[in-house]
């Protein structure tokens, strides 16, 4: 053990980390993760502020252990976030990793934190975690932050079921998911809905309207619709924030407001809409979360330490290990069978 | 004991028990509570469905101690409930306390049900026990289901700081309550919220605005706004269900999606809104919740065998206690002071 | 308002405060309150770390309201505390006083911290706040904390119906309350729960067991009882902690693993036990506690500002108000009148 | 898919389905996704009642899609389980398969249950779900309930830590696991826990309270112990519920207990124990479970449709594939490089 200690000094090494992108419960468990087994090996590790933006202006924090002691439960990230890029300046970055005496880089990130993160991999020591609450990454079994949404979204649709049985009504819920219906399959499989509407498969809100009616004939006067925020309808009627009303105001409410109106017209029920929004993304993180966001930060830190640059830990079955980091950048949508298989759920 | 129990067959009586309104948690538990103490004293509980339409419709269903096992962290009511009125139908209310043989009723319900049923009391043996997540009901207190509502949206409210803080975004979130902020005033308390905008006192955006950017200015680049549904601006800009663009068609989204527009505008900030909608009237009960209902639908069954009609049930102070159904037709705001007070808290 | 912030400015008082006894959720709500509502008037607040022992220790921590960000979700104190006394010592007391020139001190605590406030507050000008999860504390409808602690034992006894449904057994659950039972009677009435056996009324262990038995007579093959830590054998089988076996090792586990061995023995069913323990005291509080803290910090504030000493804040129906400190000398048990009450739900 | 369905009517199967062993959060999820992915094909389910015990009594009921309405947010099984066996009775086995005219069977189960179906599945065409709050079967990633288990575990250390905290004492709790540490692992992990027991790596208690000693000397007053139940000392002084005092009592309480009074008296802090028992196993399962379970009840139905017997349901990476059902006759213990890597999250 002493040896070892002596060893890890020897080799001690100072590595950099950001969190990029959205908030994501979990992004803390990481960063305490890679701070603790980087004190358990003697290496070093210095914050960067807002994402790639503390990498641009320079604006960096020293982590020791003493200073993640206590964020583990704790929402959002010490670190802060922000949605900036820092690929057309390389420079910048160089100088960066100079100044800062880096041997290594950890970016904790989304798409986009990820695709930078993978481009400059060819140039710089750099190692991912993959972060998002939908789910949308290839590489990895699972990302954390999306059993929180889940869980969330899940525990919302729970209460509606009561007050839908009770009154006989529709009732909407909105969850997040531009891309990807990860969090809507998931939540609506757990909560038990009527219907689940997910940006992979465009849907048509006729047929949606005659399950809801459908139902009604099996004596069932009440039905409960998860819909993603990025499910649009096949006619094109899809209801955007950037669209405006006839005097150029926009009209307000995203796909579940519209679909409300759109329900409560053609099924002729009282209609409701939850709109769950942020409350998916922020707050602490679920146990399940914590867990994996923790072991992808040791890993990613080990990974440096090991000096597997280019590399990203992921969840393969119930190991995290390390794939290379352009796995990232191919996005994970729900498949066809996966949506198939859930239509035995529904209705 | 046993000549109790005696004494108790000797005087047995039939009561009839309703539920109205919207969905509150907490009903089953009083409808369990009623039936429970009920069996102990020897007296019948028979059912009407969906409020008073089972009593014009005639719908029943008998209530023996069997039928209430399991019932008390079920949401919903196992009446059904609807918004029906029978006071246009005193003769078919004679009709039904006749058929069924009633000696005493008990109607749980909101300012809706609850009018209703001091309009009858002249003339039936009525008791009230009363109902609403808005706590807009005089003469008790408090009532059930309130503190569910609180507890759904405060806890909405904690984890929308976290995302809040590491984005410097302002954050709405709509809260149920048409007429009364008591919802929004406690959710925001027990949240931190920094705004809190209810019904009793009509907002100008221009402040909330400013109010947004002056803790911009003491380093505070984000804000949490709680805004109850029924909350208008003071200049009549209130965007409401019925409010239709100039082609006739609905604006989608309420009060919170206005002032999402309007914040963002006026701020210059990412804004972004979540609304909570049924989820806060859906579900099990608390505890809190729920041994104020047993409390209440207990007491309200004694006085029903007590032959005290005309009366409440109330949380008086730590008791229970009967109060005059009159008392629950006089609606019950969030008085000044307290509005006054809640701003040591904000901001 | 310029002028009352003149005002304010010009008799600006100075203010010790401390948190006394054991771990309550909703301390910081109430160290936040005082010092947002003292921010507001232009006072000065002081903290004592570790209850009296910091009055003793003269160990203090200046409390501007940066200090108070972001504490209201937080569990435990940020002053910490003790169950040291400073009442032998009133030397030190005024020392400290004149040390700190304090205008006035408020103390949040229970029985043991409000009796030494009462006693000091003849020399002192002191204000209490009644903390207590246990809600043993008279001259307030309920103190804060309880909440939190019932809320927690009724979510477990929610989880153990089904498992005790499915497998017919009996489950015990000890929930704290070594006086007062009012934990176990929220939190059962709360879970449903068939046996409830509080300090206020020594049970007989054979009667326990008549209950269960009789309950399988009816069908019933489980039952869950909830004990009080200090609910008494009538027989004086009680077992504590300080019991010990005839070589004088201690006797593990309290009066919940005691009734688990006598129940498995008297009813021969599967028994098991549940100790909630420190998760009763701990964590966030809930949304009631967290508001109703706030509220009597912030009344406590004011009447330190308006120099009504010896008082202490208190519910009294839906509002705060000051009652004489010596009230919350006596302490508040359950009256036979709700034990009687609650047999209705029982069994 | 009107010929699929015709082709499913022509091929539908009568199976059988049992829930066996202890109590475990998704069962009532996996018997929902069985008869709703029947119902589909056409295919009838008929429930064994208690487990292996409805066997041998032949107490069956039919499961018609109406059956499991509302089932799937419910805790514990509607089928009911034992503990009893089959494995002695293969001629009744065989009678119940022929009265019952059945052409499959789930047997949902841990070990126990497991074992008995991989032993008839020569004779018999059997399809097994694996099921253990334990998560140590082998051949699937994770098993359902777990999740469920270790999200309450780490809720109760969460609130441990700030009671811990202000008050400078060690706080142990007891979870369940009595040959596999995964639940102590995880909810450890999750919760921040400073020491982690687990039964694949026998302790010694001096090593425990060294460790207490030595975060003192760092300045943390508290510590955090998580023990599973079936962790042992390595010196073999193991409290087990079997061992009594002298007298021939039985000594109360588990292996919390035990290090409650050795921790107090080699640290000299004072200890507290939570014991968190069948709180872990009842009630409703989280969206993670709800989600595994009905999928392995899903894909369980399906393995039986295609006459894949002899094989069970398990998790694989993302996906839910068939694994022979020997391997789950393998316990699946927690490797000691895992427990070598949550050393960096302790102490």
């Amino acid at each position: 053990m002493r040896d070892a200690a002596v060893l890890a000094k020897l080799r001690a090494m100072r590595i950099g980390i950001l969190t990029g992108g959205g908030d994501c419960p979990g992004l803390n468990a990481v960063i305490r993760a890679v701070v603790r087994s980087a004190h358990l090996h003697g290496d070093e590790i210095v914050g960067f502020r807002d994402g790639w933006g503390g990498v641009l202006d320079g604006a960096t924090v020293e982590l020791p252990i003493e200073r993640v002691a206590g964020i583990l439960p704790r929402g959002g990230t010490i670190l802060g976030t922000s949605r900036r890029s820092a690929l057309e300046h390389r420079d910048v970055v160089r100088r960066r990793f100079e100044e800062q005496r880096l041997d290594g880089f950890i970016a904790v990130g989304g798409n986009g934190t990820l695709f930078a993160a993978n481009e400059l991999a060819g140039e710089f020591p750099i190692v991912g975690v993959p972060k998002t609450i939908d789910n949308d990454i290839s590489g990895t079994d699972r990302t954390f932050g999306f059993d929180t949404a889940v869980h969330i979204a899940a525990a919302a649709i729970d209460r509606l079921h009561t007050t839908a049985e009770s009154h006989y009504r529709n009732l909407i819920v909105e969850v997040m998911g531009r891309n990807a219906g990860w969090i809507a399959l998931h939540a609506g499989l757990a909560g038990g809905a009527d219907v689940i509407l997910v940006p992979e498969r465009p849907f048509d809100v006729a047929d949606v309207a005659a399950r809801v009616l459908a139902r009604r004939g099996r004596g069932r006067g009440f039905s409960i619709i998860v819909v993603a925020e990025g499910a649009t309808a096949k006619d094109g009627e899809l209801v955007t924030k950037g669209r405006t009303d006839p005097l150029g105001r926009p009209l307000l409410g995203g796909i579940g407001h519209w679909l409300e109106g759109e329900l409560e017209a053609r099924t002729r029920a009282e209609t409701r809409v939850v709109v769950l929004g942020h409350v998916q993304r922020g707050g602490t993180a679920t146990a399940y979360d914590r867990v994996l966001a923790s072991r992808m930060g040791q890993r990613a830190h080990l990974a440096v330490h090991e000096r597997r640059f280019g590399t990203m830990a992921a969840l393969r079955g119930p190991r995290i290990e390390l794939v290379p980091l352009a796995e990232a950048t191919v996005p994970n949508l729900v498949p066809d069978e996966e949506l198939d298989l859930a239509e035995a759920f529904l209705g």
